[in-house]
């Protein structure tokens, strides 16, 4: 058994095989040699002696837990400070849904604006550590943008993998760091597929195909640091929008290990998942009572990121959802740009449309009496809402045109009540 | 002069006219009523007991240099958790560049996503202590978001004036925080002229035009907290991208209040100008050895931002630029494209042009020898590419369309020299 710890290396941790079990060193492998199951990160938890007060004077970043994370040297990490963001405390929104403790988890300010730059940063530093020499990913949005600054931060080439057809202001954002975009005549499964080709070919390291053990670990800090910003008290409630469902996963993980760990003295948070309408197979799954996830063929929903039909990590988050006492909840492209604009008016957060899904579900579960009114909720927004301005504007009234006079504008004004 | 320090407030600041010297007490006064020069918050910094260690602990936003903002009551801060933003080591574009110490303080990662969130920080909840019912600001950009966000957060109403051409993602980005847009058929100076008007008609605070003097204080804590990040040891230098100019004056006002107060032991920071060559009249001034500063009628630049052609700070910023040693260097329109492209490639940063100002700016003074290899340079980079991509997409290069197949991506993989 000592020889799943790895040789020679200072931290403890190992893969485990989540289906059959079987545990393998921290080496770069991704499925299980005998059942292809996913494999995760186990760390020995008893060994370490981390209080709360260990935290205290760390760097405000998610590398203010490294000893939880999969690196072994600190030298190999690769550091854009990702993580350690905003925990608001959301009155105006609480009061207007009719709740007493409501916070927002804003990952919206993180390097690349969005939570990705959080796996990404862990995944990258890995791919350093392995001594490998290229990096990348198949990715179309958050994570092409994440894996491209932070291959630049490391000076390492970086492929990104995307169907040809994607927006051109995307394509700058991904080129601008440098990455090599290789354009697929094709879908996006396309894309993913050649991309898994390429990483035994050329050893890449492509962060969310063949260092997917190591990259999720980077988004449990999402549960990490919402505890530690509660001053180690959890939350009652969790809200997460969820596409492979790994995110939801890693943050239940997450949970679990600070619990363990006896930082937390109790692992009771509810976990829910937030879902867009057009594209809710595990949301439909936990309504239907079913233990399986049907796929969706077509996706279509204005929350692009969150469109994964076929969700790898579904089953589990299934699980996570109904042992924990969370619910699924799902929004209408209505609902989503609503939700949106419901954040942003009330908070001053301008999410992208999955941070829409989550408070669209937060709406409803409020008024479905599955959340209570004394909770407390943690709404996880995990992307900005510059790149999808699209989400919005349709229902954005248009502004009044007038003449630079102020007559024109007393007109305009005195209409509506003379505010001020 | 005990009134000056206005009655009954806790806090000792008193407004001073920087032509005339005439003081007030803090009140809604923006311009002297004698000569009509801009006026300035003083603090009574000696009755100010603060060590180092007296911002241990304080909150990660700029808040934490609270005792010297200008607002009475902390139950008036509108905080969206701006400021207290990543100061990069920035080893690899130094290494590019030939220097040893240079680092990055990067305000992409504010709320809104660039500087502005910091004095509209301080307006917004300078409007709340003055009990005003209505908020706003005249400008077409990175402002307006700001100040349509931390409206949100107060829940006060904003009118933002802007031009009736600006783009609709720009109007979507300010209308979804629930901002009333006045869209002014004219220029921005027409839109300027009115929403002055309107201040005084409707008593609104509008933030960079009747609040000017407490609105630019909250741009000195970008000189607070690099002086604080480097553990209160000042850089030798700092390249301020330039509009108004009010921001370069603010940030020297930052570090003369830290070395008054002695909390850092000496005062010579180097404060050096960039502005874009298609409107440089602070820089061109410099250079001219004169001490007028000429207007530029017609700015042409792809940095908007920084496309102000009669800065209303460019004297006082171009004394400050001589007094303090420091420089002015302009960027053409590719040397900023350039520039923002050098800075992602290396630190995994994407800045908007203004940043590339300041990128192109720093090499060509480290080429001339107006930096020395060794001296510690801080470049502020003020807002995120994201919402101008054009800056950069016509010098990027565009991405080849394989079919979906490895020996297709052999093909351009194995040409490029088979990295990996």
């Amino acid at each position: 058994m000592t020889a799943k710890w790895g040789v020679g290396l200072e931290k403890k941790i190992f893969l485990k095989c989540r289906e059959c079990g079987r545990e393998y060193p921290p080496v770069r492998l991704y499925a299980c040699e005998d059942c292809f199951g996913p494999l995760e990160v186990v760390y020995d938890l008893d060994s370490l002696s981390l209080r709360r007060s260990s935290f205290e004077g760390k760097p405000k970043n998610l590398w203010r837990y490294f000893e939880l994370l999969p690196i072994n040297d600190k030298a190999n990490i690769v550091n854009l400070e990702a993580g350690y963001t905003i925990l608001h405390k959301s009155s105006r929104l609480a009061e207007m849904l009719g709740l007493k403790n409501l916070y927002i988890k804003d990952d919206t300010v993180n390097p690349t604006y969005s939570f990705k730059d959080r796996p990404t940063s862990v995944a990258v530093s890995k791919a350093l550590e392995f001594g490998v020499q290229a990096v990348g990913c198949a990715s179309t949005g958050n994570l092409a943008c994440a894996t491209a600054a932070h291959a630049a931060k490391a000076g390492l080439p970086c492929y990104v993998f995307v169907p040809s057809d994607i927006e051109m202001n995307k394509i700058v954002q991904i080129s601008v760091y440098g990455a090599r975009i290789v354009a697929i005549k094709g879908t996006y499964d396309d894309a993913n597929t050649l991309a898994a080709q390429a990483c035994e070919t050329y050893g890449w390291a492509l962060v969310n195909i063949n260092m997917r053990p190591y990259y999720v670990e980077g988004s449990k800090t999402l549960a990490f640091e919402v505890c530690e910003q509660l001053n180690w008290e959890p939350p009652d409630h969790v809200i997460v929008p969820t596409a492979s469902g790994a995110l939801l996963c890693a943050i239940a993980k997450g949970f679990e290990e600070l619990h363990r760990l006896g930082l937390i003295s109790r692992n009771d948070v509810r976990i829910s998942s937030a879902q867009p309408a057009g594209c809710a197979p595990i949301v439909s799954a936990f309504k239907a009572g079913s233990l399986e996830v049907t796929p969706i063929e077509h996706p279509e929903t204005i929350a692009k990121s969150l469109a994964i039909g076929d969700p790898a990590d579904g089953v589990y988050a299934l699980k996570t959802i109904r042992e924990s006492g969370g619910v699924g909840e799902d929004a209408t492209d209505e609902e989503i740009s609503e939700g949106v604009q419901l954040l942003a008016k009330t908070e001053g957060v301008f999410a992208e449309p999955a941070g829409g899904v989550v408070i669209a579900a937060l709406k409803k579960m409020v008024e479905q009496g599955d959340i209570q009114p004394d909770e407390r909720v943690v709404c996880y927004i995990t992307g900005n809402g510059l790149k999808t301005p699209e989400a919005v504007s349709e229902i954005l009234a248009q502004p009044t045109e007038i003449e630079p006079r102020m007559d024109s504008l007393k007109n305009i004004i005195d209409l509506k009540g003379g505010e001020g």
